[in-house]
């Protein structure tokens, strides 16, 4: 059993390693070919932003003629040189984010063919890139997204009228650096691999037309003023050509990472999702009666094996108590592998926090229910109390990695030996 | 698509088939090798013993002495000769439980070893098969019970106490039926494979001890008279030599035969478990995550395949709407797989009945949300009001069945073609 938890730290650190954005941000820059007499422009936007734009110059150098990062307040880890960075506001944007955007506009609005914009996305730049469209205000944009929140629409129907009405999503972005060429590289944290949703998709060309926009509005009774409707009616580009993409870290790199690791030391490896989504209880309750099923005939899944969930759970908090989803998970799936032998289940947060703790997440095996029962806890108490740390802590369940500087959300694994 | 609805239908037809009571019950009483000039008797208990004992009847005829069916009030479908038929109360005992008990203990009690006893046990056996030891009255047992819930004391520890506290628990039916054998087949609607726990196990030797059961009572504290505590302190069978016992049906035959015909269509087949126990909402949920993995990359599931999850979900009824178990994972299922081809998730009652409805379940693929929202139908909203029959029946996803005679949980298949 010693050896399974060996192999889950060896897993988690080298999943996370093979994640971290400094590293993969220069491996990409070193790779990609830039014109040879062109400029360099960086443009970084989201929560990872800085971290990304500062590995850019640590490759680039003064290759880089200018760059301007956008992250949120508070983000910023000091100067970088030739980059000017500004903070603003997340999940909403305020009129910083606004000021911010129209300093990259300016910067990108006359470059060559020749010139370059590397533009470095992560989670969180859909608020932070943010300009809307002459003559509309934030409090515009906030009314009807306000509407379209209450109106019951869904996500896709509410994004589809959110980038119309900016200046630089939508692929907008890349039409305004054209003739310039966009290398861009995404650190997601979103769950599907579709880069349109990522900061909005400034730089990716938009399948909706202005037909269904329009249809959106009439179809939830959206009252919108004069100027919105024009807006509306402006066509978003459906073609970019200036633009390469390479994701340098995801959930699904991430999945992927773990497969690889867990394979070299002998486990069968299977990416069972990277879209996991449900709740934190529920997702332990189901990997442990998964867990039950491997090995147990010839059509169970054999062992040696790792099975690898990837995706950002639910919790509802409603105790009050310290934990994560995390933390949730493990200790639910605790419950479910009481008394099984020779197996592990992990679950981590990338970034190293899971919820408001410390700690990545947790570790459990068959032992951990009669662990915690011998410190007087009981598991589905701890649970209904959202007090999962807590609890863990009490039997060294927690794996500690400190903030790792990545964050392309959660992994849990089943390792069987 | 319509192949893998066909396929589907096939699928669980032929599952539901393989686990008929009737036939399985016939089939191993006809292998069995009764003693020539031995008495055959009939003990059946539980909601499908009038089934069970009827297809005992069917294939041992008048080489039944006697027989006792004990089944939960309005579960009798007539007489049965050789049979005495008696009717109970489900799920706590009742006076007749305990007068039929004393009817089956006085048959039993001065067996010869040739003779033979056919035990037939189903779920709701525990309530039906019940008699105190002496001089505890049903309210003993009803006290001590209910404070053991109130308690936390978990499933484990509250069993230990109640089957100690009966004449026919925890192996003693076994002990008066000696010298004569037990053949015991059964019907289990329990997600583990622990038979123990199947009516409280009245065959099975008991694990835990007078030691044991007397800590339970002293950790928590419960109340108990000095005839209570002298009964707890007589000691269960530790072993029982005159029983054999066969499961003719359960929610692991179940999946094993739905394994068998997805595999002799062509679908690669994987049960993944059969003690799925989370929500509905969220198991629906984590079959469609699951779902669009497969087949995406060289670490994932390749496709055909079917991935097969056997148990029994919960419900927390919030809304007013009309569902159950199947439907809500279904329709949360179609949610998460819109847009996917060559895919269809099926989830069904193997006793026809999902919830308070009248039919087994609801097969879902990439384009039933499209045909929900023509119908003007939100999946989530539905799902809120716990109103997925209404929805799935505008879209033709439900599966109508009929009862099918035999229960043995519930199947969720992802099916991949």
């Amino acid at each position: 059993m010693r050896m399974m938890h060996k192999d889950a730290q060896t897993i988690l650190r080298g999943a996370i390693d093979a994640n971290m954005p400094e590293a993969n941000v220069r491996a990409a820059l070193k790779k990609h070919k830039f014109t040879e007499d062109g400029d360099i422009f960086v443009v970084a936007i989201g929560k990872a932003a800085w971290t990304m734009a500062n590995a850019a110059y640590c490759q680039l150098g003064f290759k880089i003629t200018a760059g301007i990062v956008i992250t949120p307040y508070g983000y910023s880890k000091g100067d970088i040189p030739r980059m000017e960075i500004y903070e603003a506001s997340h999940p909403l944007p305020d009129q910083n984010s606004l000021d911010a955007t129209q300093k990259v506009m300016d910067m990108v609005h006359k470059l060559k063919a020749r010139d370059e914009v590397v533009f470095l996305v992560s989670g969180g730049g859909s608020s932070l890139f943010e300009k809307p469209l002459s003559p509309l205000t934030l409090e515009d944009l906030k009314n009807v997204d306000d509407q379209l929140i209450k109106s019951g629409a869904d996500i896709v129907e509410i994004n589809m009228i959110r980038k119309r009405l900016s200046q630089v999503k939508a692929g907008r972005f890349a039409r305004l650096c054209e003739p310039a060429k966009l290398f861009t590289l995404i650190l997601s944290d979103v769950l599907s691999d579709r880069v349109d949703t990522i900061a909005s998709g400034p730089e990716i060309a938009d399948e909706s037309t202005n037909f269904d926009a329009l249809n959106v509005i009439k179809k939830y009774d959206i009252q919108i003023s004069p100027e919105v409707k024009k807006c509306l009616e402006i066509e978003t580009p459906k073609q970019v050509d200036n633009v390469e993409i390479q994701i340098i870290g995801s959930v699904r790199l991430f999945c992927e990472s773990v497969a690889k690791i867990a394979e070299s030391l002998g486990y069968a490896s299977t990416i069972m999702t990277t879209q996991l989504s449900c709740h934190a209880r529920d997702a332990g309750n189901m990997l442990a009666a998964i867990a039950r099923q491997i090995g147990l005939d010839k059509y169970s899944i054999q062992r040696p094996c790792a099975l690898i969930f990837g995706g950002e759970t639910v919790v509802h908090v409603t105790g009050s108590g310290k934990g994560g989803r995390n933390q949730e998970i493990a200790l639910a799936a605790a419950a479910g592998i009481e008394g099984l032998d020779g197996l592990a289940i992990f679950s981590i947060a990338s970034d190293g926090i899971d919820g408001p703790t410390d700690v990545a997440g947790a570790i459990v095996d068959g032992m951990t229910l009669a662990r915690l029962r011998d410190k007087k806890i009981r598991a589905s108490k701890a649970l209904d109390n959202n007090d999962s740390y807590t609890a863990l802590k009490m039997v060294n369940s927690l794996i500690f990695t400190g903030p790792t500087g990545t964050n392309v959300n959660d992994v849990s694994v089943i390792l069987v030996g």
